[in-house]
């Protein structure tokens, strides 16, 4: 069995909208082993209503429906229903007097339109709705399974849940389990990644592995499908102790696990403190760190040094180095990891110094170009960025933050 | 001429993405004159794209299809769209060396695989890709004009509009102009606000007024029709002064401009200088100056002071103090925003200090607290925040940040 979701309304297909809804029904069909192939979006003309109805039960068993059921005249759902399924709409009386309830106890008058929320194609199904006017709608057509509900979210999630699982279940559309488990790497290109990984990323592969980028983080995407979900992620795992074993290090968390998760985790581990010096990234790198609860025995702090003046300030970065160096240089971002380090007293002190656009550039020192520093009781170090000058501002400052994060992720991993 | 919009990726159409970029296009599309029919969205199933591109000719005079043009084996766009046109994929050199120039400007390997991204349907336009590896393509298919661009936004926006914009241009396809104009308003609730603007939102009003949310901060969003966009804009003006009047200084910018720039022009229009210091808020208030690009003149940089002692290294916070008052208090505020002003020899400062939770509130410091400090060559000032503990960790980072800048930016408008 697949499924395709339907939302109907103009201010979506129109983009003034965003359709959370199908997501939200794509997670919970996949959750009961039941893969959604198709999202369509769609208007309020009939016609289009028309062709794409034919087009989902041509391609896919289930199809799901939200939105279109009001009582408006840009509520088409149910008069296309009955036409393509060839039937008369009916007036189901049960839905009228619950509809009525609905609005005697809300103290609102009940229009005349709003009758026409109790019609439904003749042989259908109302799906009653205990929270709004618009009841769903359970049919078959052609050869698929059909369920209307309508687009208010609180309500299609409350009647997807009383209404339609318990339905897909008598169906035994709900038998077998999909479980998804993603491995997030940083450091290394998607294309680099995925040669290293081609007997994994091959079509028809059980459990299937997909590879997806997303701010400069790949992800591997292991999907098994199985009678439970406890099989299903047995299924899975020898392909992440691959996954782990294989590109090692570069690995930095699952789910929504990124860099910034992975070092706070080794901070904790390992009992060390960071302190972060940040020119080009203007904060980002703090930003990234303190959007996780609970960082502050692992990060006590740092500088944002956006003027050369904060540099010698804030963070100790003799006025003459920057005059002789440069504000965008190997010993400036030494200097300012080495200050941030040891006027916070944290073990590691990283740093960013560089030119992340979209103006600024020389031929010397073009945008995209930054220094990172990271400075421990050992010494310290400093690296150089070439990220080219084609990148936006914000993928530029991302990347660096991201690096400087991950190389003392490293260097607590007792790796550089 | 009406358009369908195709988003393509597994992560899209089982829920575990949200797909951002069919919005926009349709959006675009709509300020064209163009209406969006349909938005349909599929996994990487050969026989899927097939289907969903047959189905988009037959329907629409213009697809705008996006993903599916990586290097990998998940990435069917091309042999799909050859597939259904009838002839063969080939290497298109100039394609092929932008891709290798790429690669080499970014001091990267490049894959063997990486090679099938110059592979286009026989007939296709390439249209390069100025950031990303991926070039698109423009072709005719059926009777229908297609344009396929990568799934990554920045990509994507920026090739719709250097590469498929004048295309679409030259065919004359933009035929009547919608114009939308937003104003974004910090300071107030949205309910606040809307019950001060009930006649302007009200349905079938010309130009047309939307109200939303995001992130804190109010948009009203006005919408007109015409033959040209300047009668469009002429249209609109008498409203968006309307607005103006209205609501005085609570506006803060137009399209994406938000507190941070609105604060960033009056620094520069005041020649006035800026310094932060930041507990709770992590350095959030720093990022969001500095992603606006040219702001080194006016913002000279900051602390993020997350321990204790960071606040005496950084900022001369006095321990006693500390000690006597609580690091989330009214005095050590005070202490940070004129300890970064004066460090940093800044015509501002401004600082915060709070529990962002969703642990570490106490009965008297609830999470949700946070003091803001302002200090000018005046004097110091502070004001307390209350958003309440049900609030998620990252909106109350984000309101208090909006809340200092935009006291910050009242203050330089001689508005206290």
């Amino acid at each position: 069995m697949r499924a395709e979701i339907i939302a109907i309304g103009s201010e979506l297909v129109s983009g003034q909208g965003l359709d959370t809804n199908s997501p939200w029904l794509s997670q919970q069909l996949g959750a009961l082993g039941i893969p959604v192939a198709f999202h369509t979006t769609l208007g309020d003309d009939l016609e289009d209503h028309r062709s794409a109805f034919r087009a989902a039960i041509d391609r896919a068993d289930l199809v799901i429906m939200t939105g279109g059921l009001g009582p408006t005249q840009d509520d088409l759902t149910r008069e296309a229903l009955a036409e393509v399924a060839g039937v008369p709409l009916v007036e189901d009386l049960a839905s009228l007097e619950a509809i009525a309830a609905m609005f005697a106890r809300r103290h609102r008058v009940m229009t005349e339109r709003n009758r026409v929320q109790a019609l439904f194609p003749r042989g259908a199904e109302p799906l009653p709705n205990p929270i709004g006017t618009a009841p769903g709608i359970w049919m078959r057509l052609g050869r698929a399974t059909i369920a209307c509900l309508p687009g208010v979210p609180s309500e299609m999630k409350r009647m997807f849940q009383e209404q339609v699982l318990p339905r897909l279940r008598e169906l035994g559309a709900a038998g077998r389990v999909i479980v998804h488990r993603k491995i997030n790497l940083f450091g290394k290109g998607e294309s680099e990644i995925e040669a290293q990984a081609m007997d994994l990323t091959v079509r028809g592969r059980v459990p299937e592995v997909g590879i997806t980028a997303h701010d400069a983080t790949i992800s591997f995407r292991i999907t098994a499908e199985a009678a439970t979900a406890d099989e299903a992620r047995r299924l899975i795992e020898p392909t992440a102790e691959l996954i782990y074993e294989r590109f090692g290090s570069l690995v930095v968390g699952e789910d929504s696990d990124d860099v910034a998760e992975a070092l706070v985790a080794q901070l904790t581990r390992t009992g060390s403190t960071l302190a972060t010096a940040e020119s080009c990234t203007g904060g980002l790198i703090a930003q990234l760190i303190t959007a996780i609860a609970g960082v502050s025995s692992a990060y006590l702090g740092g500088a944002v040094t956006y003027s050369n003046a904060s540099k010698t300030a804030l963070l100790g970065v003799p006025a003459e180095l920057i005059a002789a160096c440069g504000a965008v240089s190997p010993e400036v971002a030494a200097a300012m990891a080495e200050g941030a380090r040891t006027r916070l007293g944290a073990s590691l002190g990283i740093s960013t110094t560089g030119v992340a656009g979209p103006t600024g550039g020389t031929p010397e020192k073009p945008v995209g170009l930054v220094y990172l520093g990271l400075s421990t009781a050992d010494g310290t170090q400093t690296r150089r960025l070439d990220m080219g000058p084609e990148r936006p501002r914000d993928f530029i400052q991302l990347l660096a933050s991201k690096a400087a994060l991950n190389w003392a992720r490293l260097a607590l991993l007792g790796e550089r």
